[in-house]
């Protein structure tokens, strides 16, 4: 049968990434307090196509993914990449896992437990010969109280919903959950699957003695990972569903915290977007 | 060349709807203080298929839009119906307008204006000598503040963004506009896209003087809709985006008000899912 | 502490439901070929509310979950619905399972196998002293090919990917299995995850010798579905998204098959919207 | 009333952009044939916040809004700039306008007219004294009829809807229109909103004459635009809805055209995320 992937390309030019997308998988992720998390993901993986290709071979990817036991990690990941890198005949590889992980959430007060959802977003991108590139998204809900109303107002003060998104070029291997508490500990308050009248007394008279703007949310987290030792650039953004509007707030930092970093910002580019 | 659809079903069995959908055009909306709002609608078009058609003729709905100049409103929508049962050669038509409506919200202190936008959704069926029917939506967002968490705090109480989506079967014709500010007055407070301080202090105070579950505003509402002269049937609901979990709360009253009403159960599942 | 929502409704309206959404966990869901498949639903609980009753206690929704270890099924589904009648002392309970399933696809001639994704949805209501009720939504992508465009064309005919989505209303337990299998033969070939080139020069020909249109379609599956023993009401929806337009194209067929059958269309309606 | 936002900020870290999002409003967009056509937009606008600041004062993006009666173009989305720039007293500031956009779509052999919609996505960022940065995204539908499909089948050839997603940095005003068309032609064919029998024959033999994998479509554009006098990068992905499998196949490219670019990568990263 003839395999018109591999005849010339008409135009000769060279792809920057080409792939599947949407693809969707049960998948088990590694938890720090041991074992692994059953999820499901949704799935790219892409590699670059040389300018004299007229196609690449999209079933190998499919292929590449059967059989594979390990738990998502960052050693699994590079061995993923590195069998699409041999199975495709490629000189660089990425591949996507977006999926929602699960923490353990004890209430303040009762201490009663239940999971918490976080959506999460691995993006690992290897070149031949090269080094893993290895950017971590997490969003995290928690909530805000607004103070200029709590400081204007007779009595009360707005407060919301707001989703942080955290995403970070990893030099080492980290924990998510890491990141997940430093982003629950950056609003007024963390949100909680389950409460308590006792637990929601706490948690209501804690985030009124913390009100912050969304300004205050994105600082609070970015004064922390600009001095992490294992991630080279983050971009620290929150949204808040502001109670008092149909609009939402949002703000965001972004830097490079290792002046060594190995990622140039075209490829974080090509990776985030 | 052959119609293919007008060639006998190998399954003989009549089809209750068929038609078009997620088709996008720009219109204007009739409005209560007079002219009309241009805005961008999605659209359903759909008709009825006796059981020895194979087909329809999908590209008729596309041409049955083509010119027409009204505005949107109860008497455009019967005139496209009927086009449509011509046109198609149907029994029974239907169309679905889904659209962005945009009302000037004045600031509560301020005096200041800007535009607040509500998703609406019109659906219209109408057999061949039947009378129309029609099923109004709007999605109307409010701030709730819960009387719970006001009641055992020391200070404060959580409060958030929530959504009312109300769906009215209506006897004669209504303005839009009335059924927003029947929703937005069952909150705690509205929401605006406007708010200067003077005016955050007042939302602020006004929401926490009357705080409210998504039971309260779900019966603040039926209980207007439930002797309004002409609605026949509603269902109200609303859902709340709470500050204090990353779950939502919501609470719906559906009723028949009137006993002779037209619309049977089935059309309304029919017309509404 | 006070109990708010112990207290009188200001609005003594009875509410049809009340309570969560858009809650987020890890669930297993039994499998016709034995044992359990891993993975993650959306899940809303709710009661009915009395008139005099300010509010339902929420957290309660969240404590019933806790603990449970049991694989998603008809029964325990039951179970869970008796634990939330009880613990919220409700007359009525509803719960939603919304969740992506999986079944290993073989190829159909390089016999290699990778699995598909199937979205699927199980509403179960229960009064109290009552039978359960059981809504089982799935949804099935498959390929189109149309009739009219192959019988008028000098050469080929345009094709495009489909989604089936039936909602069936089961007096029995049935395998979700079934129904997937029942979808993907109406069309004119299934979607597979992978295809080496011996299967997709197979599938492009099976379903070039099988052109359908989307009325084709539902027919195809409501012959099946009318005469199916365990089934009292269905509706068989088909969405093409058509690759000569920017619209999709759908039919749906909608049929109460048992005269005795105990879900009134009220129900209905208020268990699908 | 105490002016919170201009208390010292706790953590005294600069703030790259923050301000407003998720606001829709109806616009008006200047058309390549004369006039303007009306819209809706959503919008988000933001600026940068120095270090010492707690918070910028988020109800003058809306107020900036009110009044302004220009047609949506490279000049207003300027003048809008520089006002934010003004009235928050700021040293950078952007805005994003993401609407449909419609144009006249002849149907290729009867010549009857229907329109056609295009989402598109302007994003301006202006800095003190600086040059307006202009990014234009539209995002266009097309056909692709598979080539190894085509070339390893006895008869016909799987072919879906895809969807093109130009992003382009423009050096000088260009019509939206021009990037339509460029797109619309580098696929097999281009989806049309009113196709009659004769012309969905010529468009199926059209298409089948001219079978494209992911790979052709972006190399086809990718050749039109690294040429373009106006454009200084540019990023063009395709991402097709394979009719024979659930999950889509992607392809990208991503180039910078011209050395003496005034965007740098970061700020791109920035605009673009």
């Amino acid at each position: 049968m003839e395999d018109v992937q591999n005849t010339l390309a008409t135009v000769a030019l060279p792809i920057d990434s080409v792939g599947v997308r949407n693809l969707r998988l049960p998948i088990s992720v590694s938890r720090r307090e041991g074992g692994a998390l059953a999820t499901v993901a949704l799935l790219e993986l892409g590699v670059d196509l040389p300018a004299h290709f007229k196609g690449t071979h999209m079933s190998r990817f499919i292929e590449v993914l059967q059989g594979r036991q390990e738990d998502l990690s960052y050693k699994s990941i590079k061995s993923l990449l590195e069998d699409i890198l041999e199975r495709l005949h490629a000189r660089k590889a990425r591949v996507i896992f977006d999926f929602p992980f699960f923490m353990p959430r004890p209430t303040p007060v009762s201490k009663a437990t239940a999971l918490q959802s976080y959506q999460c977003r691995i993006t690992g991108e290897l070149a031949l010969e090269g080094k893993l590139d290895f950017i971590l998204e997490v969003k995290v809900p928690v909530m805000t109280v607004c103070p200029c109303s709590k400081a204007i107002s007779r009595e009360g003060a707005h407060s919301q919903r707001a989703e942080i998104r955290l995403l970070l070029h990893l030099k080492n291997f980290c924990w998510l959950e890491e990141f997940i508490e430093i982003a629950e500990s950056a609003g007024s308050a963390p949100t909680y699957p389950l409460l308590k009248r006792e637990d929601e007394k706490f948690v209501t008279e804690q985030s009124f003695a913390n009100p912050c703007f969304v300004e205050d949310v994105v600082r609070n987290i970015a004064e922390i990972l600009e001095t992490h030792p294992h991630i080279s650039w983050f971009r620290a953004e929150v949204e808040s569903f502001e109670s008092i509007h149909a609009h939402n707030a949002y703000a965001w930092i972004e830097r490079y915290t290792q002046p060594d970093s190995q990622i140039s910002c075209t490829d974080l580019f090509n990776m985030v977007c």
